[in-house]
């Protein structure tokens, strides 16, 4: 897509490749097939460029030895975006320059797998950008979301779904979950509600009252 | 080690391989150096025994298609614990076991990085093992561990440290960080202390009031 193009409320979510572990070339395939806006973090674009995907946006603090402007001259139009705040990570940076865009719903990848503190911090940063941005993170195991206070989907039997407070969260029902919630409080590093999964073909609702509920579908 | 032996303070820690991503050989000789008490998490022993590591315990709720009891024949003494306790992941269950058993410290490897929901839930269920075991958990990308209120360790000068919030930590203070903490407030999914590092050779010194905080060093 090209850097100049208008969003739409119906558009295609933005991709970010992030700098943790590279995902499958499937995955990957299945995300760029509508050629969406794409925003690399710094030293990833090297294993993007390998790739042959097409880039919009390379973004970073490029605090390695590593010259982020050789790039541009690999692909034209190519948009470097240096970001040198050091009180946020770069994919909060990448969140923040996409809502600055207007866009209203991103794909991120290789946001995991790596170092364990960033997995950890990209997982639940999203919760910051709950009411601005609709964030979905990939990886080849897991597909990972923040829940609205009223959630509805249909779900293939035995489905694999995962309930993760990022901090507490409080008043939570379930429908069409094995293990069912009823009014239940979870809290990371007290109670969390993993491993659970869909009784049947069908709908699967999921309510709660306050709190960051992360949805984390797995695949094995 | 046999399963016979007599758990003393001044034990190697046991070690805990559970069902995650392998990590490095280099690793996993250094943490198997000193002949440490060896559980190993359900179908996790197929890549395990390829391996021709000696295991004391298979620990799980086997509810794949896999017989546990195979294995017995493929190493003799093995001890098969059976725990199908749904509200427990098969890590807890092992920390469990341990802490049954008398020992005092254990080391964990193959934790993280493939399923999002466990590497999470493993990063951050050691907050309820605070007083009962001291666990650290390790990858080829990190070692992560929960900070007593004070702690103070030396470390080479650029050590990339991150200080993560299980929930809401306060009253941190840090000494010798480059990033320093003077009396802040983290939260996870609102604000961590990521990617900071060792400002010089020497001591670290990392105070905390109030609730659960892991460190983790990263390498790259």
């Amino acid at each position: 897509m090209s850097s100049h193009h208008i969003v739409r409320d119906d558009q295609e979510p933005a991709l970010i490749i992030a700098n943790g572990a590279s995902c499958s070339e499937e995955l990957l395939g299945q995300l760029l097939e509508w050629s969406p806006y794409v925003i690399v973090l710094d030293s990833a674009i090297e294993r993007v460029f390998e790739l042959g995907i097409k880039v919009d946006v390379l973004l970073g603090d490029f605090d390695r030895a590593f010259d982020a402007h050789d790039y541009k001259n690999k692909q034209y139009p190519l948009e470097i975006v240096y970001a040198p705040d050091q009180n946020k990570t770069d994919l909060e940076k990448a969140f923040d320059f996409l809502i600055e865009k207007g866009h209203k719903a991103v794909n991120v990848i290789w946001a995991t797998g790596k170092r364990a503190d960033h997995t950890l911090v990209n997982l639940t940063t999203i919760c910051n950008y709950k009411e601005q941005l609709k964030i979905v993170l990939f990886d080849d195991y897991s597909k990972i979301f923040l829940l609205p206070n009223q959630f509805k989907k249909w779900y293939n039997k035995n489905t694999i779904i995962s309930l993760i407070p990022i901090g507490k969260v409080e008043g939570i029902y379930s429908e069409n979950l094995f293990y069912p919630l009823n009014n239940h409080t979870l809290e990371l590093g007290i109670r969390t509600g993993s491993s659970n999964h869909v009784t049947k073909d069908g709908l699967v609702t999921i309510t709660h009252e306050k709190g960051n509920l992360l949805l984390i579908e797995s695949f094995e």
